[in-house]
């Protein structure tokens, strides 16, 4: 189906042409003995652009999140995350099921925290009660629809946090879009976190990785919690390299992303579906008062040629990325109006 | 110091002359055989009197509940609950760090919870997420202050537990409080729910011991998680007999302690810290408003011969039990009007 | 069937009149809050029959032992122990389970350990493997058939434990017998280990109960699993009151347990079934050249009144305790002499 | 240093040009939706290739094997393998850490398994014991030396799982190099075991990526245990086209491998250092009555321009694979003759 628009998700980007060029001729070593030259200057590079002191790199998102939280919080201690979070969700159980840490969550707000009410949740140690470790955020939101938490409320969790004397992480998988959507320096929002992750899989377009970004001292402990996950990688360098040729490309141009979810919201406003304004890349839709759930609209969506999201019953998502230009956007926006006028 | 009121738990309370003498006559045979006539025969007697196929001993209400919980969410599934649920705070992480359990909760609301909150945090299989196994209530609840869960509240969540093919699991320590304020029948709470656990050692007074209840083939396999957490006891009749001595002898009696814990609470009404309504026999202290902090008020009222618990920066908690008459709630009432008022 | 001869096991003993009179009477508190005199007696002394600063008392064997590997070993890390270590065979996978332990084993030698072996087994820090952190050994040696190691055996490991900076444990559920069949001093055994697991409810007769022994620092964290592994009871100074009478009574007359399960071994000896010679209260049972296998065995012992256990398809066990007096050897003697030659 | 020669392990081979070719115009789509064309050829190929329903890519031979251990062992049962496995040596103790997978191992004998022994560990159901689930074997051992476990041993050990009714796992991370040295078609290793790892980034030379191989209904199991563990990538078919090239070009090569490690192990065997007879690409030397041990023997190579791995205090190994030719072996043993001879 040469017609098929596939607005499911970012992580479907294809390699471009430069980056393909670019992975077939990186230098690589063995990276398990941190020999791989190309994997080395990408660390260092993330790193940097956070303000941080080092960087790892990981096979997906999911094991950045999940070295970070185990970095963060021993086993049977907590973790604070709203009801929504990827790290709770997508992830598998496995800060549970491999990390052993405990979660209770804040109402799935997305991007719209109330810094009071986590500061209401988190319990210091000596109360007998189980303390809490770190505090996730995630920036941008997914199941927030691409909401940006704004840098004024991420200052104030950040001083909730030391307040309590507890860590702050950031799932960064789409951070970039949050730096272009707000103008935001990335090392901003570098310096309000004590562990990040970041994606080159998504809206950057490289083919896989991610990096976990912190101290010296948690990503030296970081290296040995990734290869117990089995994240340990040979000559990684072929990723590495088109991880930085995405950074080097791929990061200004996400507006041109948000201006094509800009266009498909305008185009689903008029049936009462958008969840959320669309700030980024990402249109989340809320089928609740319409004739279709969620998996009918995603069957009549495709009969026209268009692939959207199944996120829940009645919820649903329209992703733009790199392989999604104007035409697509506008093929899709009457396809999805036939679609929920019918 | 023979005049302390000690009015920071329930657990607190000693076993009477009667319950001495029952286990110093009880008959008892090595349970991990499954040969104690005593443990078998209050298994059999609990389980009957909320209406199960069986039920477990186990030496703490943590190990009931957490063995509860192992038998309904596989590592890496999900558990569902509220913020201030004992089994994701007072049970030092168990249920992530031994069972790998992850846990979404909704605010902490006590007893006061809304069916459709509850449902709409519910994850089915098939779209992707950590899917919930299990919803569990607390009857009633400790941080909330004594409050009692509507048996019309129940039942809804109930529905929405069946709507999603997940279990309802009730934290039942004080259940017993429950059915003697609301005056439910034991049996009507059975019916709603697929594990239970209860408690022998609080405001029934007995030295140790809690049990799990639930069907034939859950307690079956309660059996082996419970040797693994260490629960596998040899002659525990004797800690049965007292137990049994309990259910004949101490839960009808526990309106005394709720009518003295509402003394108490008229008592320190007028400063303004009563947390919530008492309805049994805990009374939640809210300090925010108050010049004492938590840890100020206990010192104050430890002067004053009066020991309560401090749960948080600014809330405290007054119980009583078996081991508090009028008497003792009169001085308390005198020491903590004092102590407010200065 | 008041003739039935029970030597399944020493887990099988009652409490005695003056044991139940000792309960009956002992002063308790809320040991949660560390205010249970007699447990805080029961604790104090055992710490000082070792020479340990401290020890806590736990519901089961199973759970002192995992609360010491917990403390010894970090998730991930290695434990060493003999292959049919009780550790490893009787705890339903605890210390992998519950405290992701990875453990190797030596072969299973029962109490004759070769401490060259396990020296050559030990993994240090620094070669990219799996590092070791303790080494347990068992003390009289359970599916050893009771063999006690010697004490010069015990000094080498505790060498090699020095040499390599790994912990060594004990897991001496029935030290005592050890104790009484060499003269070796409690204390002796005790300077020799960095945790110790001792129990009071086998051959001591106590109803319930196992203490860990330790450093102060160990134990105060102790208390902290022991709570998460759902073993932090109430009143729990009726149990300890037991322990401490058997204490005072019960370890010098294990030399008449020792005595009569050498009859036993005498007695089955002439069919070449006894798998080791007897040390202790254990006599096990090597079917591998007789007619009859293990069950076939304990089917036809029990015809004859007398109650063994299987512990594997070709191995069975004898054991003596307090409820076993020379009639009842006498009898078992003569019944399984008739089994035996069948 | 353009002439070091490094024979520190064949995880450093990198990439050749058609390797690279072949990624750079490989066809990719997201395989976290199955939907990567590569990836699903690689995984079809190497499941035909043993002669299974199915395949899984991994990111590394460690999250392969991991996937394989907690598809066959539930937390808290048991794995039987040697004490020089890998899979509890170098995979940093996931298999506990994270599967919960307790363990018991016979000795370190590498390729020379006694079947008889391991049927004596294995505990069936119903004794009490922790029952096995698994028994894991490693195809060549590295530890062993690079030694060959023989085809009828391996089918003795498949009648031993199966008398017990256990599964049979192989980390077959050097499975190639077994199968060019014994001449043993690959599909006839296949049938012997329910699941295997086999791995491309090693002797076959692609940059990174293992395989787990097994049923249908296993492999769609270990998805999700492979997204758990942070494995889910996404165009990862710029991987899988490597490791197509890698099984279409450098399997047969392997026995130039195998032949500059049998000339290496000649030069080091007059100085009595050879631990085993070399039957593959690893040379294994026990320094155990060399003057210099292991780290001194490394830092004596390296001053001669030849990198060997340490493994232990008196172990040391030398590795041959793609990168290293004719000339480096001469290279390379002129300067151990030259240290080792010192």
């Amino acid at each position: 189906m040469a017609d098929l628009v596939d607005l499911r998700s970012d992580t479907l980007t294809r390699p471009t042409a430069g980056m393909r060029e670019a992975m077939a001729t990186a230098e690589v070593g063995d990276d398990v003995y941190g020999e791989d030259p190309t994997i080395n200057a990408l660390e260092a590079e993330v790193a940097a652009l956070f303000g941080h002191e080092a960087a790892l790199f990981a096979p997906s998102g999911s094991m950045a999140n999940q070295i970070a939280l185990q970095l963060l919080v021993p086993p049977g201690d907590e973790l604070l995350c709203d009801a929504d979070a990827h790290v709770v969700t997508y992830e598998i159980g496995a800060a549970a099921a491999y990390g052993g840490i405990s979660s209770r969550t804040w109402p799935a707000v997305g991007a719209d925290i109330d810094p009071e009410t986590v500061a209401g949740m988190v319990r210091a140690d000596g109360y007998f009660a189980v303390p809490t470790r770190a505090i996730a955020v995630e920036q941008t939101h997914n199941r927030g629809g691409g909401g940006v938490i704004p840098l004024a409320t991420l200052r104030e969790l950040r001083g909730v946090a030391d307040a309590a004397g507890v860590a702050l992480h950031c799932d960064g998988a789409r951070i970039w879009h949050a730096h272009v959507a707000d103008g935001v320096p990335l090392i901003e929002y570098g310096r309000l976190f004590d562990t990040m992750s970041v994606c080159l899989s998504k809206g950057l377009g490289a083919p896989v990785g991610s990096l976990v970004v912190g101290s010296a001292e948690k990503i030296e402990r970081a290296r040995m919690i990734r290869k117990r996950m089995g994240g340990g990688m040979r000559q990684a360098g072929i990723l590495a390299a088109a991880g930085r040729y995405a950074l080097a490309h791929h990061v200004d141009r996400l507006s041109e992303d948000h201006a094509r979810a800009a266009r498909l919201a305008e185009a689903v406003a008029p049936f009462g579906v958008l969840a959320t304004a669309v700030r980024t890349n990402l249109v989340l839709l809320d089928l609740t008062k319409h004739a279709l759930d969620a998996r009918a609209l995603a069957a009549a969506a495709r009969e026209q040629g268009v692939l959207i999201s199944v996120l829940g019953p009645r919820t649903a998502r329209l992703v733009t990325y790199l392989g999604i230009d104007d035409d697509a956007v506008t093929q899709a926006s009457t396809a999805l109006t036939r679609v929920l006028s019918a």
